[in-house]
């Protein structure tokens, strides 16, 4: 008893009042007013939902409860929510004006208001009302012994309509699991388009019921039923999502014509073949955009997976055809000539035009990448604006150039998180940076933008971990006013709800370890996990030798998988080496020297780990590198030895190598500035 | 070059010859001869199928392939298996004489021969070869930069054939994702059989198409659909496993009955009505015997189910009913004298007798818990035995009594997993015991056993680390010879599947981190981890206070779900503390005293982790007891001091508490000895 009221004690005084820079919330919310007090949580604690919302709300309403159930370890009385006003004496009151559309340019406004004995949220739909629910739980906070919110009003809302999250489950298969909790997350962040890629060179994902072939010959037996998929767009829609499928035509059709060979483009000499693709890269296959059966099958295709999206949109892919078998098919040309077709673009845009009605047929306009985007495509297309400056074209300069031209048009430029660029890169890419010079109709055109996670590189083991958290930044940089842009709140909040993705489902944390100690052969993983902490996977598409290194059955359970980009040390090593070298206190100093210290003792250890475990081998000199680097400027640093520029320089440089275990030393600037 | 002919070097001599008994195989081969040499892994290594499979063969030798790819990072150049005799210079050559049927008493054997340049399974049914695939990944070594198998001839086949595991999907539904990982799991340890509870007073977990009242009404939306259950049927039987489902009648019909009242047993006053149950426990509510609408739903049930699984069998239940609203009916008194049934067990068997025609026009017989074991019940019925001393009876009596009754009968008793036992208890459970007095006749009826994984407490998040590694033990006690019971060879070996279940996506250790760094209010989980290291959650349904202290949606993300049976350090601490009492070496104290600084540093980590984490604060009294007692044994083990046996004594006791956090301290009897 004595021991409680000691508790309690604390609890009464520690309740202590937080300021608007410690919450940790993201996407960081339009308006904020924090008042001086707090909401003291207890397992009495109900909701009750009024007004007149679409019932996901209620599914949305019980998550919530189970994951304050979770994080708190209250036994909340609450269990399900079925009904509006079933518990009109509720501390948390939800009332949503009406049934939310999941749909561009839907209202998903909230407004949050916490007092010391009452919560509201009120929003016009339940979209809103749900984006209120995630900063509700982004705002808990503790003391040592209870749970509480800080008393607060919120007003929210996004600043673009449209944000996205494709992931590609083509390349690689990604089972139904791994979709639903990145749909979790993606809610979690605000986030209402998820852009489905569901067939391309390496597979058809997609249950066709009058074309089996599509997956008895070209899924290797991994696709989602159509059961599946109406499951999975349900789920999508409980959480305020919008799914868009992708099916990529003319090109990157080598499955697609594995099964259909007789719609490809190869000159026919009785019978062509085609194959399903195992390597990465662009390939040859595109369909026949000069035969007529091409647009049955195609019209077929669409009558049969439409129906499962009951969104507005549909995205026919259209990147990256190479042209080779049109240019290399008389036929094709003397189709081009018949139909005045200057060039291939203009056939693309022919074929591009001839989905538009069969599309139409089910309320959906056409989506695709921005290769689409030609003189006389429609201008009810949605570009798709992907290239930039890896493609040699100006960062952003396809989306402006398609508002220019009256397209609507989303941003992925930027936003292509298979690079395994760091954080910041992705979360100053803004759709509309300040310099640019848009009329506000213009402005209006940009939708928004979407996260592309290409799965070339990446399984159910290590997919989170290429989403995540990065995603949450471009979430952020989606929803929030342009003006949130500091970089040290994005590091301490994103660290924070890198863990609340975890509580989630994403994995992204858990199956790293599962990784190293897979590496380490079952020993101790500690020094594979400082390693792992310095290193980071090579960047832009470097790591796959062009396509042709890994395959899709490739093991993806190396160290550059268990790797990411932020790797964690990073920044503080930075951070250490810029102090040190402003003030060389004792202090600084041996901020410095202690990561030296580790690096070599870690060098060691993974020595020791290697002798019975071969997956180490391929780390040790790069390992070995950064351990003869730190002891000898331990020696420059502690000793106040000089040491031969030359060698040190030498050091440094075997440091930056690119050449060991598809991996980079992350920290090498930062040790380069201490040369 | 020099580094790599100096691995070379240590490629050559490292390839030791390996002893029998450092082989990490489970369940143990029948018979295994070593012989000296190596098989050496390369790139280029393939296998090729020959003879007369099941088409499951190719996946699992698919499967296999990826699974060697990831577990040695080697980038096999073997994409997909799909037909026989692909690649006739293989190295690894499978030979099944015929298609392996899915059913009881199907040969599972299998020859595997490994020599310096072939391997070669040979089985029967690619049932046994799927075994020998296994088999063959276990024995997988290697030395400091690649990989091998020793060589040697194993010939093994199983000692009972029916070797299952439940998972009772309807209390805490377990979804899609769950169950399969489980299957891979149960695979891996030539377990065979899968039961799935379904239908329970907490829910009704499957589609129905004509009845969709019991999903409605009675799942809170959380149930498979018909095709998932085939989906899951398939996927069992490419893993070589039977798949035998379950519906509880006529008692635990909570959920049954919210959907259908009308065949209830309680007295009727015009309107009855039954609800879903939130807690755990056994309830009233129980299905109309005397009814024909009863017997009539039932019959419209098994028409939709049944057609879902191919197997030839069908459970029941029958356990637990109360009788209570049997005892409460006049309707169901009179019914009873009618029909000359001298009471209840009369009447239940007159139930159950009415299933088995509607189940035989499936061709499948009935199974039942063994309460379905009454006089007049047919022979063709399975008894499943599973009360024992628990529930006041023999260890494993009613098996044998059903045996030489006449009924063909399978184990669980012993094998009940949800009550977190130790591993040892659930090994050495023989079936068959040395000293029973069978007939070989009535041993043939002892088909084998099955662990029973209840879901009152276990959620997707914690649920894995209940089943394994435990059920790995009994898969053995199943599979292998009755003399392989060598404790120390079964931890040793435990440790390492272990791991090899994380690889094959079993989550037990990683989603232990997860649930300790949410309590730990995601700081350093290191001292949650020590702690978890030395507690157990408390055994045999003490924890959830007569199923009325948790819910169905109360948080299982609570410390004792983080904690297992058999807590890594207790072993270790035991052995250290014998050792130390059979000699007081100084070697021996320290390894006794280094526990005990352990645990003080522990519980001092642990209260500064509490004042920021509410979760830790119910751990704090046990810590501080372990740590008072470790302070005091320290002084009187290093400083020789004396201390006062009272207070010595006193302070143990108090390690021995369960009332803090639903955890016992499971070091507490090593202890003891200590004093």
């Amino acid at each position: 008893m004595k021991y409680i009221r000691i508790l309690l004690f604390f609890a009464f005084v520690s309740n202590a009042q937080i300021q608007k820079e410690q919450l940790n919330l993201m996407p960081w919310p339009q308006n904020i007013n924090l008042t001086t007090g707090t909401f003291a949580l207890s397992k009495k604690f109900k909701v009750n939902i009024t007004g007149n919302p679409n019932p996901r709300i209620f599914i949305g309403a019980t998550n919530f409860l189970r994951r304050l159930d979770g994080r708190t370890g209250l036994f909340l009385e609450q269990s399900f929510l079925t009904k509006v006003n079933e518990s009109p004496e509720a501390e948390l009151q939800i009332n949503c004006v009406r049934n939310g559309k999941i749909e561009i340019n839907e209202d998903e406004s909230y407004k949050l208001t916490i007092t010391s004995n009452k919560i509201t949220i009120n929003a016009t739909s339940d979209l809103g009302a749900l984006h209120g629910l995630e900063t509700l739980l982004q705002l808990l906070q503790n003391n040592s012994t209870s749970y509480y919110f800080p008393t607060v009003e919120i007003t929210d809302s996004p600043r673009f309509t449209w944000r996205g999250l494709m992931i590609d489950g083509a390349r690689h298969f990604q089972p139904v699991d791994v979709i639903k909790r990145n749909l979790d997350a993606m809610a979690s962040m605000k986030m209402n388009v998820f852009h489905w890629h569901l067939a391309d060179d390496q597979g058809w994902r997609i249950e066709m019921k009058k074309h089996p072939k599509l997956t008895e010959l070209a899924s290797d037996g991994s696709y989602y039923t159509q059961e599946e998929i109406r499951n999975i767009v349900k789920y999508a829609d409980e959480r305020g999502i919008l799914v868009i499928p992708e099916i990529d035509v003319p090109g990157h059709a080598s499955a697609f014509l594995t099964a259909y060979p007789e719609v490809g483009s190869k000159v026919s000499d009785g019978k062509v073949t085609y194959e399903v693709q195992r390597n990465s890269g662009i390939f040859n296959a595109t369909l026949d955009p000069s035969n007529p059966k091409t647009y049955q099958l195609l019209s077929e295709i669409f009558d049969a997976v439409c129906p499962l999206f009951p969104g507005a949109y549909f995205h026919i892919g259209g990147d990256e055809n190479n042209g080779k078998e049109w240019n290399a098919n008389p036929k094709i040309q003397e189709f081009k000539k018949k139909y005045n077709l200057a060039n291939n673009h203009d056939l693309q845009t022919y074929f591009n035009m001839q989905l538009i009605p069969m599309l139409k047929k089910h309320n959906k306009r056409l989506m695709g990448w921005e290769e689409i985007m030609t003189e006389n495509m429609s201008k009810d297309a949605i570009i798709h604006a992907w290239r930039g400056t890896n493609e040699g074209l100006s960062s952003g300069g396809s989306l402006i150039k398609a508002a220019k031209s009256g397209f609507k048009t989303v941003l992925s430029n930027g936003y292509y998180i298979d690079l395994m660029l760091g954080v910041e890169k992705h979360y100053l890419n803004d759709p509309i940076p300040k310099n640019s010079i848009l009329t506000p109709e213009e402005k209006t055109r940009i939708l928004g933008g979407e996260a592309a996670m290409w799965s070339e590189l990446v399984t159910p083991l290590n997919i989170d971990s290429r989403i995540w958290p990065r995603t949450a930044a471009i979430a952020e940089r989606l929803w929030s006013n342009e003006d949130v842009t500091d970089l040290n709140s994005l590091h301490k909040r994103l660290k924070m709800i890198s863990f609340r993705l975890e509580e989630l489902g994403i994995t992204h944390l858990r199956n790293k370890e599962v990784i190293l100690r897979n590496i380490s052969n079952n020993q101790k993983t500690a020094a594979l996990n400082d390693f792992s902490n310095v290193c980071e996977p090579l960047k832009i598409y470097t790591r796959n030798g062009g396509g042709k290194k890994y395959r899709m059955h490739s093991p993806l359970t190396l160290f550059a998988d268990a790797c990411t980009a932020d790797a964690l040390d990073v920044f503080d090593f930075d951070t250490a080496v810029n102090n040190y070298l402003e003030n060389k206190s004792q202090e600084n100093q041996i901020l410095v020297t202690n990561f030296f210290k580790k690096w070599i003792t870690m060098n060691s250890d993974l020595i020791g780990l290697s002798s019975n475990a071969p997956l180490v081998q391929p780390l040790l000199p790069l390992s070995k590198s950064l351990s003869d680097l730190s002891q000898q400027l331990l020696l420059v640093i502690e000793k106040k030895q000089t040491a031969n520029p030359i060698i040190l320089n030498d050091l440094l440089e075997q440091c930056n190598s690119k050449k060991n275990a598809d991996v980079e030393l992350a920290v090498y600037n930062s040790l380069k500035k201490l040369l």
